[in-house]
């Protein structure tokens, strides 16, 4: 038997989501598919990050047992000619044998997301699909200040869906930084793991901050009210990625 | 009546080029159609630069006349709007009034074209429809080399579509970068006026110089040979944005 490991890229906007499904595509039912048709093998991919419908991934990571040997480099090649021939919009940019303990989920030390938005007043055309639109002006270094009241480890059921099937909503966020770039302001946040909706629920939250209505101090309110009543908008999912997976 | 000039940004992937046609909808028939509906007048755009189906611009520059005064902002606004309510890829993102002499064609001392090649042996994902893949190693700085035989007053004979509508085939070339910045190589080209196809037929040919395939002196000879099949495979328009326009 041997593991591999393989770092995956995907445009989220074509699935309902990284985790396969009875009833809808999915990026891990795509890589599956894939695998199966190289290898002939009915494999299980288990991802470090369950991404949401429409969420795009720059660097998810999976792992996967196979009980033929190949190298890292047939298998990166054949999954891709074969999402490719399927037209999935996911690609893997890179695989590796990994030794038998690497679990993409549990050995993940630290999940990083970037949640992007476009901030101008015309609508958007090339960006459409990745990044969400807010048309007023955003003050992207009050809504960085504002974000440093959530760093730490809190409580945050303020900011996790009603779905959510984590144990306990205490997390410890390690950054949530603001800036902007041009008409975009980017937000980055940083976690050994994340609740479901966790980063989209900031971000709609430091865009009230951002557009004035909200100050800093309403953000502590928010997260001391340890209630899913005080979170601000949730963001769309097409602005959020997964950037990078540190073990 | 008042003459505006509106800056124009575009996703090209959904029409069939700038220029108004019978049967295919093009960029400037949306925004004509976008103008009839807050105006109520029937109006010609003229634009600086007549993209091919499926190129993509971040400032066309273009220019119309009503007869009703409206303020700048108000025909951004209104254009906007009504874009966005037929779903169009196309965005107004300046629009000032200028004097009735301006003339968004040919008033144009520069036209500036981004290439953009996304080099990488994976598939791509995010970035499908809005970079050409190449998947063989480019050698950027080759590219970039070959490329400056072509700077300069020529005859691209070789480099121009059989259907392009230009008086003359001599045409001068200010500049022509190739850089690469990551997994991008990206191709810079400016000049007064351009030939139809003719930085698709540059990407294409300096795409060979970059695999290796081609010297610099294979550009050289396949620009003095002054002719189409001399040159390399003409380059996918949606790797193709029109960034500029100088008055």
């Amino acid at each position: 038997m041997a593991r591999f490991r393989i770092d995956i890229e995907y445009d989220g906007g074509p699935y309902f989501g990284w985790q396969r499904q009875a009833t809808h595509h999915s990026v891990q039912a795509a890589l599956e598919t894939a695998i199966a048709a190289f290898s002939g093998e009915e494999v299980t991919l288990f991802g470090a990050g369950r991404t949401d419908t429409g969420v795009h991934a720059l660097a998810q990571v999976a792992h996967f047992n196979l009980s033929r040997e190949w190298t890292a480099r047939t298998v990166q090649n054949a999954i891709n000619a074969h999402l490719a021939m399927a037209e999935e919009t996911v690609a893997v940019i890179e695989a590796a044998q990994v030794p038998d303990d690497f679990d993409a989920r549990f050995s993940a030390k630290a999940r990083h997301y970037l949640y992007r938005i476009h901030n101008r007043r015309p609508p958007l055309t090339v960006d459409r699909a990745h990044a969400w639109h807010v048309a007023a002006p955003l003050d992207a270094e009050a809504m960085h200040e504002a974000a440093q009241r959530l760093v730490g480890t809190h409580d945050f059921t303020t900011f996790r869906a009603a779905q959510c099937q984590a144990k306990s909503p205490i997390k410890t966020l390690e950054k949530l930084d603001v800036t902007r770039n041009g008409e975009f302001v980017e937000i980055r946040a940083s976690a050994r793991s994340f609740l479901h909706n966790q980063v989209r629920s900031f971000a709609g939250t430091l865009k009230r901050v951002g557009e004035g209505g909200w100050s800093a101090d309403d953000v502590t309110r928010a997260l001391e009210a340890r209630d899913r009543k005080a979170c601000g908008p949730v963001a769309p999912p097409h602005g959020l990625y997964l950037t990078r997976v540190d073990y």
